[in-house]
């Protein structure tokens, strides 16, 4: 077999998620699953760097599949992307890879980007693809917040009820706002996170901006380990997977 | 009666162009006359700094409307944002302005953005809102084009067949490219311009791009003051109406 690499971007508005489920909902891993055995004759099964959660956005996911013959990288993506035409799936880029090299395992940062638009006015363009935010929002506040994420912390206190992680702690290694007008990104890297800890994460700076609590109140919060401390969980339309490192050796 | 300035974002996607149409077809001034009238209860007619055609978008259209009573500025906006939920427009601001003002004739300056995203991979996000060209583009020779539309010109060569205007003469006092990543931005500022000017602007904007013409051949493109001499009508969803700017003084 040989293993090829999938860059992807898609359009999270049209799908449940990117993990295939049992029921013929459309997610996006089943959606390239079947483009891909379209192409090559034979059902196949992709891994995916993340497993984004329905409406969640991907600029640039990373999977890994494995087909039985050499192929030439454009040809697979120009094929792929033939049979996902107006699906709001895009395949970036596709290229042959190690045996060694697996989207998930191998990955070594994953950076998300949340989006925030901040006015009164409803959003045309940026529906589905921003959480609007109406009340004005302490920019400041949250940049001197968004500081505290960085290093290694519980995130106990950040990750949905039901995740099932036994390993709550994690090294954030880039957590930045950036303001552009009217939108507000924020920016946050580690090599992996718990599940919707980036939507309790801003859902928390958030509440930062809003006033409702204090920059340094994220202290408590991590030290807390409960997530009844932390904020709300900002909506799924906000995020996007932005970017996947991977390293050039063959990891272990 | 009282004016009242409108400045308005919309996407294009949903749209066949700004005016009114005899036929019920949906265009942005009908859609916001129709709320307009179940706000005030009676009919209105609007008018729009620019005719946007079928498909072109608005970041910052404006327009003005007569309406029987003074009215707040925020609750207009509020009222005429509720009625048009859903629609793709959004009031970005109301407020009361001398009956002097006018939206078409007291605008100084218009300022259009193209959007080109310049990459293999068909687009997910940016459906509809950008014009994708998978040839790569030569930007710098793009640049160097943009320039020599910079000045007043006859642009007989870069208008619609069927434009009617009896002034072709326009001046341009912004023309500049800006690319980032794989995304081309295309800016022109003039007080007006011809039917489709933009457009074909761009289209012979590519055929430098791709390497069908000289960036120089502007020049002799604008002496001929022949439709023929110039490029493709670029597709009209990459154009957005980006910033309309008035004097403060009352125009005569």
């Amino acid at each position: 077999m040989f293993r090829f690499r999938l860059d992807i971007e898609y359009d999270g508005r049209g799908f449940c998620g990117w993990q295939r489920q049992t029921s013929c909902i459309p997610t996006v891993q089943a959606t390239i699953e079947d483009a891909i055995e379209k192409f090559c004759g034979h059902p196949v099964t992709i891994v995916g760097a993340g497993r984004t959660d329905t409406g969640v956005h991907a600029m640039a996911q990373v999977a890994h599949v494995d087909l039985p013959e050499q192929e030439d990288g454009f040809r697979i993506s120009q094929a792929l992307n033939f049979y996902l035409r107006d699906r709001g799936v895009s395949i970036l880029k596709a290229e042959p890879v190690p045996s060694t090299f697996h989207a998930r395992f191998s990955a070594l940062k994953r950076t998300y980007i949340y989006r925030i638009i901040n006015r009164r006015a409803p959003l045309t363009f940026d529906r589905g693809r921003a959480w609007d935010i109406t009340a004005p929002l302490d920019v400041p506040a949250m940049q001197h917040a968004a500081q505290y994420f960085l290093g290694k912390h519980d995130f106990s206190s950040f990750r949905a009820v039901s995740c099932q992680s036994t390993m709550p702690i994690k090294t954030i290694t880039h957590s930045a706002i950036k303001c552009h007008d009217h939108t507000i990104h924020y920016e946050v890297s580690a090599r992996s996170f718990l599940h919707h800890q980036v939507r309790v994460m801003v859902g928390t700076l958030v509440y930062v901006g809003l006033g409702k609590c204090a920059p340094d109140s994220i202290i408590a919060t991590l030290e807390a380990g409960n997530r009844a401390a932390a904020g709300m969980t900002a909506p799924p339309h906000g995020l996007y997977l932005a970017h996947v490192a991977y390293s050039l050796e063959d990891p272990t």
